[in-house]
C-alpha cells in the first residue's frame, strides 16, 4: 500500500478485540490515527462510530482510505490481505496451517470471552463454574503452544496477536475468583511475558490495576454487586 | 491440486453447514468421497467424526489427503484457498470487498440460524417474535441483494454459496409459523430460484417436504410438542 494511505482506528481503551487491531498494525508498521469512543456503556457512541458500524455499533472499527472495515477477526484478516508484503505475516502461507489458527482462534475467542463475563459478572457457583471452565480453556491453548515460543513456532502469528490481549485481564479474574492464572497456567503465562517482549504488545496492552478498576466501575454501573 | 488428492466430506444430510460445503466442491469442479453420518441426534457419532472433529464433534469436517478441516464458513475459506485457481473464486480478490463478504456471511449465518431454531422449536409469542425477526432478517438480505444477480453481482459468491441453502428450510418455517416467505421477501425467493439453475445447488438442496418431516421427527425425539 502506498504512503498516501489514510488509515483510522475507532477503539475504547479495555476492549481486547481494539488491542489486537492495534497489535496487528504495530506488527505491519502501519502508520494511523486512532480515535476513542467516550465510555461505551453510557450510551454516549460517537456519530462516527454509529455511521461506520451501523450494524453493530461496535468498536474496533478500521477505516481504511475512508472504507469501513468492522468484526476485530475480520479486521485482523483484512491486514494480512492488505500488508501482505509487510513481515510478518499474520497467517500462514499453507492453506492448511491457516485454516486451523482460524479454527482455533474463533473456538479461543469464544471461550475466553464468553467465560471472562461469567468470572466478573456471575457469583458463587456460576462463577466458580466457570473459573473451572476457564483454567480448563488456558490448559487446552497450553496443550496448543507446547513448547513452542509462539502457536505457530518462531512467528508471532494470528493466535498470539488475537489472544495475548486477553491478559490484562487475567489480575481482575484473579481478584473475582481467587486463584492464580500462573499457578493453573505457567506456560501461559511465560508466553504473555516473551509477548511482551515485543514493543506492539506491551505498548498496547493496558495497566492490569486500571483495568480492574473498570470493570468495578462497570458492575457498578450495571447494579451487579 | 493435483489430480492425486484425497478428498472427503463427512456430512448430514440436512445440515445446511454440509450443504455450503458440497455446493462450493461442486463449483470448484472437486471429486470427492461422501460419507454420511447416522442420525447425529442418536448419540451415534461414527469413530471417523469423533476422530476429525473431536472438539466440536460436529459435521461437515472436509478431510483432504487425510488432513481434517472443521466448521463450514472455515473449509469454504480453505476450499477458496487451495482451489483458487479453479473457478469461480469463491472470494473477491480485492481484500475489501472480501471483508465485506465475511462480514455480512458471518452475521447472516449466525442470525437465520438463531430464528430458524427458534421458529420451529419455540411457541406462542417467542415463536411469533422469531418470525418477524427472520423475516426483517430476510429483508436485509433483499437489501443487500439489490437489483443484483448475486450479492457480489454476476459472480456466484460466497454470501451465495454460504446462504443458499437455508431456503431448503423455508416451507419448514412457513408451516410452522404460517407465513409466504415468498410475499414476504419476493427477490430472496427468485434469488433462490436464480441459484436453483446451477447444478452445484440444485443437485444439494434436498426435497423440502422431507426437511419438513425431518424437523418434525427432531421435534418428537426432543420432546418438543
Amino acid at each position: 500500500m502506498g504512503d498516501g494511505d489514510e488509515v483510522v482506528l475507532v477503539g475504547f481503551w479495555t476492549s481486547p478485540y481494539v488491542m489486537r487491531v492495534k497489535i496487528a498494525l504495530a506488527e505491519k508498521g502501519v502508520h494511523y490515527l486512532y480515535l476513542e469512543e467516550e465510555h461505551l456503556l453510557q450510551n454516549n457512541k460517537s456519530p462516527l462510530l454509529l455511521k461506520v458500524n451501523p450494524v453493530h455499533q461496535k468498536v474496533p472499527v478500521l477505516i481504511h482510505n475512508n472504507k469501513p472495515v468492522c468484526e476485530s477477526l475480520i479486521i485482523l484478516q483484512y491486514i494480512a490481505d492488505v500488508w501482505s508484503d509487510h513481515r510478518p505475516p499474520l497467517l500462514s502461507e499453507d492453506p492448511y496451517r491457516r485454516s486451523k489458527e482460524r479454527f482455533w482462534v474463533d473456538f479461543f475467542n469464544n471461550k475466553i470471552a464468553d467465560c471472562g463475563r461469567r468470572m466478573w459478572a456471575c457469583k458463587g457457583a456460576d462463577q466458580e463454574a466457570a473459573k473451572n471452565e476457564f483454567v480448563e480453556v488456558l490448559k487446552l491453548l497450553e496443550g496448543q503452544l507446547g513448547e513452542k515460543p509462539y502457536f505457530e513456532g518462531d512467528r508471532f502469528g494470528l493466535l498470539d496477536v488475537a489472544l495475548v490481549l486477553f491478559a490484562c485481564r487475567f489480575y481482575t479474574y484473579e481478584m473475582f475468583c481467587n486463584f492464580s492464572v500462573e499457578k493453573e497456567c505457567p506456560k501461559i503465562v511465560q508466553w504473555v511475558k516473551r509477548c511482551s517482549l515485543r514493543e506492539s504488545v506491551s505498548k498496547t496492552l493496558p495497566d492490569k490495576y486500571k483495568v480492574y478498576d473498570f470493570v468495578l466501575e462497570v458492575k457498578k454501573m450495571l447494579g451487579i454487586n
